[in-house]
């Protein structure tokens, strides 16, 4: 899958920066490392630059969920519901646009963007070795030995966790880079998970035709890290569209006559029997895994520098691993553990990108405003949109998160579809939206929005999180009309309203 | 067109606050004012409660708008452009989810908020006659003079303006009321005007079907009041779907044989034809006039108080009538000319109404902050919405307006045809956004973005320019990947490399 070598000079061992790991964060904090100082760095990646956001997780699965979602749209706006009635979506168009978004899997052009950016790629797999040393292993076996004069950075991501269930390592399942990347549509799924990939992939199946789909998961409830309104809209719509869902089970084993293997695309094998705990058998045509994930840890020789392998890194707000002393290691993205979402692991990027510059030159890290460096205020608002049918979209704490973290909340819940904005958006509009408020400061530490379309208004609760910004002060923050957005003031005026019947319990 | 009169003793002549005009912002103030307070409202109203948005613009526009955004969507969605192929909207799905969309023109379920609110509603139409009194005249010829206690509010509107032009008074033109409520699509249609009315009809007249449509404007742009690139990005689509744009032209003599009078939703004559101040004749079915809007202030005893009639109210900041002494009359909406946009008005209705419940009840009008109410936070960040093709959302100021108020000014800008949250939601993708920053303060002051489906990334803008976030905040403000919202990452970034590479001049 590796595509040709960039053109590094094969002799040359000395980096100021070496990245394990070529995904978008890892591209990120080599730009951002590099571009405003002296420093040069090295991006060791044994797969695709670019990584599995561009290849094999949210470009593709958008690529797929976005018809889905305007065909629905369409199906439910009168004028164009007549012209989509009873008609599914063009199957090769929609596969072959993942592929245009995916690019073919070929990443010469995130490795020439690297290469335009002053960025070093050489092909391998990286491991350290110790204190500033990685060695690289490629493809075909020759194995390199790399020093970084100040800073290695890991970056090596996630996989599909593969829970303990016996015959299931054997079966051939899908993970989320195979249906990300479906070419052929079976005409029996099994899914199993709960979360963001499950739901999203579950979406996606069926609008491309998988006739019987099922989707198994040990929770209550769908989307459980979310407002719980959230996972249960999803399931209505899921249940809407003909998706069979068994909560509160687990898988205890697998069974497949025929696993002719694993690889991105392909049928795996013949039928696949998971058996569950309630003694029900579920015979399918392919098994998805979206069971969670698993660090990319285990082989990139961190017991080499004192750190156990396997398992998450614990960093500081500058992203420096904290088991390694003297600031030389650091560890972004998803092998941090902190919120594996892609953006997040970008952002953890930039800022540990200028850490990195400004301690290479001897300074104090700090902002424009003298400020020390710090991903400390981007993750109180850690926004995620899942695009299922309804979309969720979230900032911040859940009213749950928030109260295990000691904070006394005040919230307000509002149905969107009683919304103007949503009125001439479609018919049949199902969602909600919840503010969850820190009663101390009277800020938002939190907001969720379930609904179509609400991808985007995030970012105005993003906003105000990370600001902390009062309700005095968003009061004054005028939603345009008929929008979306208009629900800020209906859940404000919903809390206003409860502080004028009196205080409350 | 007015509905049954409300259930409002007809002996009755005194109420706390008066508000002539039941649109939205009227409804507001009236509700405001009550909810928490001893007071009692009524609203006179001579046409329909919900006004002008409700039934002639905002939501009728919407209702049109929405599904020709939809098919275009569709048009570029791989997978779904095939379904649609060559086929236009459904009109009569159209036309018809419009008529439910205001109601058939019933304002009943409005009625019957207001008098659930609490709120009393005398249909006829109201002039003041003096301090504190309304005289109100039914459509029976009856008539009945009120009494405020504390109040009289003002919003009575606006209509579309008609520019001296020979023979259009006479000709039977469309206004906004009738373009929203058209039942019958002309053949032939030439609009007049070249803002946000004129841009969005053209939008549904051409989707509609209107086979021969011209836009003729004075400015050399469309939507001359926003970022440069909003109007010739909206003009590059109306000339792709085959609209004719005329900029520079002023309209020098209308003439029409037929003119069978004006009304809602009707043909209003015969062939009419547009002479231009170039020699240039239009001749077209209908004619479109979107010249701007007059505030309703002639006809309602304005000079009874002291006050000119006509024109644009001046109010303050807690929208009391600058003009007349003892704050006993306010003006919220479209008479103000603040900003002629529901929300604004809505906005204005929110503020005002607290404040009259406090000074009824001799208390300053103070926030739960004990700060002054005032809407001067509210205006800076004034949001606005076109539904065109592309959508055209903005925040606070443009470049200009800033610079004319005197801010020492710099902005970014990007494509955001360039994000992957835009590469995902279609092919073709035509955006662009703007930052506006003033430099003292490092503080957004203005944003545009442009492109589809931006509705409801406006709300971060008005967010940050309300509140006055520095970029060094907004900096952690971390958009969801891969969303349109990550254009203000690269907007953000666009400042950070200018000015990495030093001072600009």
């Amino acid at each position: 899958m590796a595509g040709k070598a960039a053109s590094v000079d094969p002799d040359r061992s000395e980096w100021d920066v070496i990245v394990l790991g070529g995904a978008a964060a890892g591209e990120n904090v080599a730009q951002y490392a590099t571009q405003f100082s002296d420093l040069d760095a090295v991006i060791v990646e044994a797969e695709l630059v670019g990584g599995e956001c561009s290849y094999w997780a949210c470009m593709p699965s958008k690529a797929l969920l976005r018809p889905a979602d305007v065909l629905t749209n369409g199906r439910h706006v009168p004028g164009v519901s007549s012209l989509v009635a009873g008609r599914g979506l063009d199957v090769p168009a929609v596969l072959a646009r993942r592929d245009t978004v995916v690019n073919g899997l070929d990443d010469a052009s995130q490795v020439k963007w690297a290469l335009d950016t002053g960025i070093d790629v050489i092909r391998g797999y990286g491991r350290l070795t110790g204190e500033r040393t990685v060695e690289v292993v490629t493809a075909a076996g020759d194995s390199r030995t790399l020093t970084a004069r100040h800073t290695v950075v890991i970056d090596t991501g996630s996989c599909t966790t593969v829970p303990p269930v016996p015959g299931l390592a054997e079966a051939g399942a899908w993970t989320s880079r195979d249906v990300t990347n479906v070419h052929e549509v079976p005409r029996r799924v099994v899914v199993y998970g709960g979360g963001v990939v499950a739901c999203e992939a579950a979406t996606w199946l069926r609008a491309l035709g998988v006739e019987e789909l099922t989707v198994v998961y040990r929770s209550p409830d769908l989307l459980a890290r979310f407002e719980p309104f959230a996972g249960r809209m999803v399931a209505d719509q899921l249940r809407d569209a003909g998706v069979r869902l068994l909560p509160g089970r687990s898988a205890v084993e697998v069974r497949r006559a025929d696993p002719r293997g694993t690889g991105v695309g392909l049928p795996h094998g013949g039928e696949v029997t998971l058996r569950l705990d309630d003694g029900a058998a579920l015979v399918a045509d392919e098994l998805v895994l979206a069971t969670g994930r698993t660090p990319n840890t285990q082989d990139i020789g961190l017991s080499s520098v004192g750190c156990p392998d396997g398992g998450f890194l614990a960093v500081d707000d500058q992203q420096a691993v904290r088991a390694v002393s003297g600031s030389w290691l650091y560890a972004i993205g998803d092998v941090c553990g902190r919120a594996l979402l892609t953006h997040m692991g970008k952002y953890q990027a930039r800022i540990a990108g200028e850490v990195i510059a400004a301690r290479a030159a001897g300074r104090r890290p700090t902002d424009a405003d003298d400020e020390p460096l710090s991903v400390a205020a981007g993750h109180r608002g850690s926004p995620q949109v899942t695009f299922t049918q309804p979309e969720v979209g979230s900032a911040g704490m859940t009213e749950r998160q928030a109260r295990e973290a000691g904070v006394d909340v005040e919230t307000a819940e509002y149905d969107m579809a009683g919304l103007a904005g949503t009125f001439v958006m479609r018919e049949d509009y199902v969602g909600r939206a919840k503010l969850v408020v820190d009663r101390a400061t009277d800020t938002v530490v939190g907001a969720t929005f379930v609904g179509s379309g609400v991808a985007d208004l995030v970012h105005s609760a993003t906003t105000a999180v990370v600001a902390r910004l009062p309700l005095s002060v968003l009061w004054h923050v005028v939603p345009s009309y008929p929008t979306a957005s208009e629900v800020w003031l209906r859940l404000l005026e919903t809390v206003r309203t409860r502080r004028a019947a009196g205080p409350t319990p």
